[in-house]
């Protein structure tokens, strides 16, 4: 197909199209001619990915052109591969390196120790959930960080369909493209869920107390009584 | 304090508390004289609750000054305050309205139904999942969203114990800070945690059996037995 058309299909602006080409997050077209390229069924495939991953993901182009990066230089390790494009997207600016003996760091390590979980020392969610205790810690919210045990246990249940998921695709390249997905767009359901979860109960526990009181007046009389 | 002391206290530079101060997202300090303010214990703390949702959050400062908005513009109803403030950290980029007859907000709103939760129709978190929910299944990830159902349950549960956690506390303007905290921090904690549970079920799947192989080579008197 001609831009035109791809731009049709995927949605996304021709000069967005160019834009992911210079940046090398998508694959130029096909030559046909001097000036004119065609496109396939692979690029509408990737726009969406890309847009997802900004647009829902809420990540920058420069993370976006980090990711196909790993996607593109595969090791022949699958684990290390697929490891690779995990932490690409775990990568946030609060995984920063913090000090190895940092309190909160060494909470997170006590805290996999305690679970058993095999994690590497590199991996970057590590210095991430540091980040998050320690400000939790810092404004007072010592309660949130107690969920955490809950939170874990959640997570790796959920963990294993997950993998299992990922696991099931024919070859790596479809399994990379799994752990992208559900890396940014299941975040995306849960967090979004959560907020859904959040507000049923916010709203059981505020207002059905008060559409269950009697909504006539109490009577006089029975007021008088208790004086 | 000086705002020397608020910057060291808090490790934000100078020109970004004074810049805090222009957008109205930190109050100004009292003034002592016509050049010199002084700043207290709730600066601080305002600083770090900024410096979390920018830096573990990620959020845009516009959206921080939202929230602020919502928290200074408190209503009377506690369940509208509250509800404002977690709309403000639920209403991202994906959350930007489609048409009601849109097919993933369709599916959205009967998982509702069926789950029998209590969301107002303007929740922007049904737009956001439901922005998901259209990429995956544009993407060909429709196992994914099968998925739905159990992070639905899984957040159900972790949502008890986190209203739970907002209602303890003894003011609006506490419960209003929880739910900032949970949203972001929280929100940043499982995500972190998440990804830490999926290497542990990735490393016992794809690291594991390889480690229990023999590592010794097959004795070449057995190979050739099965020719």
């Amino acid at each position: 197909m001609r831009m035109t058309e791809l731009s049709e299909r995927s949605g996304v602006p021709i000069p967005t199209i160019r834009y992911y080409i210079r940046e090398g997050i998508l694959p130029a077209g096909r030559l046909t001619s001097p000036n004119q390229a065609t496109y396939d069924e692979t690029h509408v495939h990737r726009l969406t990915l890309i847009r997802a991953m900004v647009e829902v993901g809420e990540m920058p182009i420069a993370a976006v052109a980090k990711l196909f990066d790993h996607l593109q230089s595969k090791s022949a390790d699958e684990y290390v591969t697929l490891g690779l494009v995990q932490y690409a997207l775990a990568d946030t600016s609060a995984a920063e390196a913090a000090a190895p003996d940092d309190e909160a760091l060494v909470e997170v390590g006590d805290l996999l120790d305690r679970l058993d979980w095999q994690v590497r020392e590199q991996h970057p969610s590590r210095a991430a959930l540091a980040a998050a205790v320690r400000s939790l810690r810092r404004l007072g919210h010592g309660d949130v960080v107690d969920l955490l045990e809950r939170y874990a246990a959640a997570a790796h249940e959920l963990a294993e369909a997950e993998v299992g998921l990922v696991m099931r695709r024919d070859d790596l390249d479809g399994r990379a493209e799994a752990v992208v997905t559900i890396g940014v767009l299941g975040d995306a359901m849960l967090a979004a869920v959560r907020r859904l979860a959040q507000e049923d109960v916010a709203t059981r526990i505020l207002k059905e107390p008060k559409e269950l009181r009697p909504s006539t007046p109490v009577k006089p009389g029975l007021r008088g009584a208790r004086r």
